[in-house]
């Protein structure tokens, strides 16, 4: 623990701390070299720098700082709670628990008014509740397509994942922008074209 | 590369996966349990993370999701020009050269109203030309410290790094804020005491 006289800073650097094992936190998705998993703060990185490259495509009008914002801190809660794979129905069953213990505990070591403040933003995020979270979830399904694609079905090989269940992932990315989904469906087009994914089970 | 019929969202999609290789550029810095060393994209999202949560203590009103802006790209420049350490003095001499290619080459796979708006907005970091910038550079400047001292000198000792050198980074910090480089400095002042950094050579 690292030293400061001034409790309000101590709790904010404390809090800087022990967010740092979000660097630890695998998700399935790889690396679009294929070298490896990516963990959750570089995927935190990818989305939160997609919200401002793509902020045109929001269907409402969005605050690109305060979506990127929310993107920053939205996966700290897998610090305690893990990643669940998307696909991983039974891992889903109990998630929204295991994530509100999380958020208490996480957010709650900033000082109060920040702890607040996080936990009120993570869960417009969860509850996707505005303009800006909706966008926001948009880019979250929408970065791990790309890995998808450029690793020539990555993370769906393996998990014997199908056009069917991907798909099921569009109307989240609809949600914020029509105009991503359309992108996203013809890649998944393009990617069952390609081999990169079977059609059906 | 990932096809798409619109030149715009084409080029933007073809920056987002460019910068994933920032996940794979290093660091000397470790990760705070000293397991490995840190990469530029998880770098970024800790400091962008932190120009929202430490924005009080800039000396001169910054806009954090400016900020925070301007710290998820600085770095990816990196990409090209690779992570210069910061008490390395022969890399310092050609990086700025290095460096400059690097953000026309890899700025420039955007459309072009936005690869000249990213490619001002890191040069205004790099330039330190405004208050936002310089709060970022505080940022930039703390979080290693901060790594540092949790891994009880991580990166201080292999290199025999000395309490002097370290010092040498606390105008920086202090340009935007003098609040943090008070801090930054009394942890200084306790990583001598403890013994994770040595005064002098």
């Amino acid at each position: 623990m690292i030293p400061c006289p001034d409790p309000r800073l101590a709790a904010q650097i404390a809090f800087i701390v022990e967010i740092d094992k979000l660097k630890t936190i695998l998700r399935q998705t790889l690396l679009t070299d294929s070298s490896r998993q990516e963990n959750d703060a570089e995927h935190s990185w990818h989305i939160a720098t997609m919200a401002f490259v793509l902020d045109e495509y929001a269907d409402a009008p969005v605050e690109a700082g305060r979506v990127a914002k929310m993107l920053l801190i939205h996966d700290i809660v897998e610090i305690d709670a893990g990643d669940t794979f998307i696909h991983d129905e039974a891992g889903h069953s109990d998630k929204d628990e295991r994530e509100r213990a999380a958020a208490a505990r996480l957010y709650g070591i900033l000082p109060a008014d920040q702890a607040e403040e996080y936990t009120a933003l993570w869960r417009e995020f969860e509850d996707r509740a505005s303009d800006d979270a909706r966008f926001a979830h948009s880019l979250d399904r929408l970065q791990p397509l790309l890995h998808n694609f450029e690793t020539k079905g990555g993370t769906w090989t393996p998990h014997k994942v199908t056009a069917d269940k991907v798909e099921k992932l569009l109307p989240r990315i609809e949600g914020g922008s029509k105009r991503l989904a359309g992108y996203a469906r013809a890649l998944i087009h393009e990617a069952v074209a390609r081999g990169y994914l079977a059609p059906q089970p």
